[in-house]
């Protein structure tokens, strides 16, 4: 009987962090043992965290990786265990480790270096070109790298050819709203493809402007989804493989066994290397309860949720404070910040002007006593009238303008950070992507922070996310009258976003088709935009590139973000018409 | 006779206008006829700009350079053009196109692309792999991209190998400190090892964070020096080239024709095109008068000079305003400024606190009268009382620490926006290399603004900077007292510099081996730093991501910026020792 129990261990590394990474690949190995796996795979780099960027370029870094790598091996005993490292010799790799009893008994370098969207894999790596296969007992596997498998041919090709009935493809690959749908499309194929299972493993958890989802996937050689971990948590999903059907299947679907006729290991740069099973009985593995499939909305909570969370423990913080203005975004801030860090950690400032309407200050005290913070209340007058006065002179006969907005939003923004450096407190910022693009945000006011946890989402999306988490609530957590009322900055009397922005339903499509998709104003009003929203659309963003260029990180949720995914120069005079 | 009259022009393009890009390059082109020219080169990526980033991810950007280039080929009669553009096939490429009596005689695709250090353009373009040779005339020429003349092989052997005599290399090629002279030492050797005559053509100004310097090179087939542009301004260099010499040299140093024997065109990837020439008589063309060449001090405030000129008015702005505390950092920036702008164009800004000393004030004063610059006072106590009265209850009980420090630059920093947003001038910024890299800085302070003229200029390097611009103006334009007098922030009581950061000058080359060269905090201590100081100033470097990551852009003038330089995560767990 070809059976075999993997474990695919779905962690959380931090970037880095090189001895309580390899503390925890031990630990997850020592866990998997006594489960009696025969394999256990780790993420992508999941030994230095992903993306380690130019730490690559300090050879102390790659040296000190390698150490762990050892310290890994060497433990590794009656199991054997995948492991992402970075391989040196002639050049560096993104590599795995196949470590087996004891010792390390090969390397698989990655062969698809991706170099798009938010990856620069190409600035640090030279591309494998070997495709080893590895027989533990009666069963033969593979191993590649995450971009690898999305790629129809080699290495899975090789590999499948070689006879491997099982690849295991490790990733470092980070969420968007919609990859898991086109994730499990590819795997299917995949596993049908080359009549092989596929295990897939991913990493997860907040780095930076990053969020991976885990999402540890097993099909079978006939695409059939076997086994799946939950997104969003550190976990090890158990899985008990027979690989004796990959056979018979491949008796029914001969493709492989056709494109194996005249098969040349060597011309296919394809060695196979033996590796010691493990000995010893074993009891059945319990099957996991799995969360239902959560919603784009959910995911996205989700996501927003465990990137604000990593991002503010992993920076050695440990309690956030936001800006409550009593509007949608700052409250949705709110909320996902006491989901990520408890409400005991999460601080809530008040800071009304002359301008701010009695609603909204009741709507942030409401939202205040509904999520259990704390909440502070400044009013920024004092500072306001003090400035005014400061720049009378100079700006004696000139008509009131954004100068005098502009300056309570910084007002706020210096009350924040001055919060921020008496009490340790990490500020969050709640500026979502429609302002982010638009540049409907004030540099150093309401942009001043250490994280913006939802400069990613879309306008009309966080009133989704709003309502999901109602919903999920049972009750109105974020006030009704917070998501019903006309958006307002309030800067000054009678302002709405509406007299200087399209409708947001109308804006946000508009955004996506320019933005995410690199449409022309032509190709925008095509789709049938209005074609005066679409050029006010466009030109904002395109004049608004220097503040984004200075806005803080957050978490990537669409298909393409600002920042790494999307890199524009300041200086440019291209219209995009 | 093979006599060959060569333009190389020395360009400012700016990215993304196209249509301005274009008319410059007719201009130039006519111009070049005027003086009977063969041929003439412009820079890579001169229609474009460089570097377009995602620009050209966006299929009207890459149509729209194509139709531009049309109009330039065919504008382009008796005389030959060598203009870079974006070429797009089954791929898009950063290309050369040979312009020859209207019609489009060829094109040169890049063979090797930078994708490290401020490069990422393995991100946009594929690699060609053919390299075209042009007879024109009697002469046989080559054509090569920047990087490829970089490799010692490739494409300029096979072009040389094919009978090429004359490389023509055109470059988008950044400054920074040192490297004139690196590459003049490779293209002499380049010119000797293949007994040709190198041109090497390169653009001149800045882009966001890069200064192109221009320096057009003509090196003979001896790897002499035959003719060279001034550094940081537009200009066409004209030369006389006897092509003749080449065969004369190749007949006494018979290396590149014994490579020659047995060479396969195919296999080489090398066709010949045969151009047309130009015909009619032409007047001597005279020599050009070089400017001696500058010292690095000199070249590194050239360069800021132009960085700043050109983000300035590339941008649409032609007003600047400079905080002026008094000391060397903001006294260096404002004489940029007045350099780069004019000083009927440049505002200073006095904003002395409880703080500041009475020198301070008077070393400002005295600066923007030297200047002949407009300065404006603002004492920021009102707003400063205001505020901490504001904060009073919030604070109660805490001591005064840096929350109160910060809250003054953020006041002066909120000023310097107000201006902006009033007058529409552009605040630079004043902040050094070794308070970006240490965040000796306050965000949203001192580092609000949209330009950071010298964030990549060490504090060391700022003095002789200072000194250079008053050996130039011969007296002291920056006051000897701003120059010796202690560095303080002047926010807190008797606050110095010292008293946070090791002695600028043990402590700039500890940053420069750790920040520019990847050290670790061994390797430094074993070049002979104190360790103490090592210590400290990696872990402020370490510590600082965060601030860098929303810091202004500014020049590069060092071998590594802060910046699309140096990516390193904000979390990070990797301690540089």
């Amino acid at each position: 009987m070809k059976q075999l129990r993997l474990a695919l261990c779905q962690m959380n590394a931090t970037v880095g962090d090189l001895d309580r990474n390899a503390d925890k690949i031990v630990r997850s190995i020592d866990e998997a043992r006594r489960h009696g796996c025969d394999l256990i795979t780790f993420p992508e780099l999941a030994l230095t965290g992903y993306p380690p960027e130019d730490l690559l370029l300090k050879p102390s870094f790659v040296r000190d990786n390698l150490r762990m790598l050892d310290r890994i091996v060497s433990h590794c005993h009656n199991i054997t265990a995948i492991v992402g490292f970075v391989d040196a010799g002639d050049d560096i790799f993104n590599a795995a480790a196949i470590a087996n009893n004891g010792r390390l008994a090969g390397v698989y370098r990655k062969r698809f270096l991706p170099n798009y969207g938010v990856f620069d894999e190409d600035r640090y790596f030279q591309a494998g070109d070997q495709y080893p296969v590895f027989q533990l007992g009666d069963t033969v596997f593979g191993v590649n790298i995450c971009e690898d498998i999305w790629y129809p041919g080699v290495p899975t090709a090789a590999q499948a050819q070689a006879g491997a009935e099982l690849i295991l493809n490790i990733n470092a690959s980070p969420f968007h709203i919609g990859k898991a749908e086109e994730r499990a499309r590819m795997l299917a194929t995949r596993a049908v493809d080359y009549t092989v299972v596929v295990a897939y493993n991913n990493l997860v958890g907040g780095q930076d402007e990053l969020v991976f989802d885990g999402s540890a996937l097993v099909f079978d050689q006939l695409g059939r989804l076997q086994a799946e971990s939950d997104q969003f948590r550190e976990q090890i999903l158990y899985v008990d493989l027979d690989l004796e059907r990959v056979f018979r299947a491949r008796l029914h679907d001969p493709r492989i066994r056709k494109e194996r006729r005249g098969f040349d290991p060597v011309a296919a740069r394809v060695t196979k290397i033996v590796l010691e099973p493990r000995s010893g009985d074993r009891a059945p593995v319990p099957p996991a309860a799995k969360i239902p499939s959560p919603s784009d909305a959910a995911q996205v909570y989700e996501a927003l949720t465990l990137g604000t969370r990593d991002y503010v423990l992993k920076n050695g913080f440990n309690s956030g404070v936001v800006a409550l203005s009593g509007g949608i975004d700052s409250s949705l801030v709110a909320a996902i910040a006491v989901d990520a860090l408890g409400s005991a950690n999460v601080v809530g400032v008040s800071m009304p002007s002359r301008f701010s309407s009695k609603g909204s200050k009741d709507d942030a005290r409401r939202l205040a006593r509904n999520l259990g913070i704390r909440l502070i209340t400044i009013p920024i007058e004092p500072a306001f009238q003090a400035t005014l006065e400061m720049l009378e002179d100079t700006f004696a006969g000139r008509p009131a303008d954004v100068a005098e907005e502009n300056l309570q939003a910084r007002i706020r923004g210096n009350v924040m950070m001055a919060l921020n450096n008496k009490f340790n407190w990490l500020v969050l910022t709640t500026g979502n992507k429609s302002e982010m693009a638009t540049g409907y945000a004030t540099l150093y006011g309401d942009m001043a922070g250490a994280f913006a946890v939802i400069k990613d989402v879309p306008k009309t999306l966080a009133y989704e996310l709003a309502r999901h988490r109602n919903c999920q609530a049972g009750y109105d957590l974020i006030p009704e009258s917070v998501i019903t009322k006309e958006p307002s900055a309030e800067l000054k009397p009678d302002q709405l976003d509406v007299d200087s922005l399209p409708p947001y339903d109308q804006l946000d499509p508009i955004l996506q088709a320019y933005v995410e998709d690199d449409r022309s104003l032509e190709e925008i009003v095509g789709m049938g935009h209005d074609p005066a929203y679409a050029e006010l659309a466009i030109g904002l963003v395109d004049r608004s590139e220097h503040k984004r260029r200075q806005a803080p990180p957050g978490v990537k949720v669409t298909r393409r973000a600002f920042g790494r995914d999307r890199r524009l120069p300041i200086t440019n005079r291209y219209k995009g018409a």
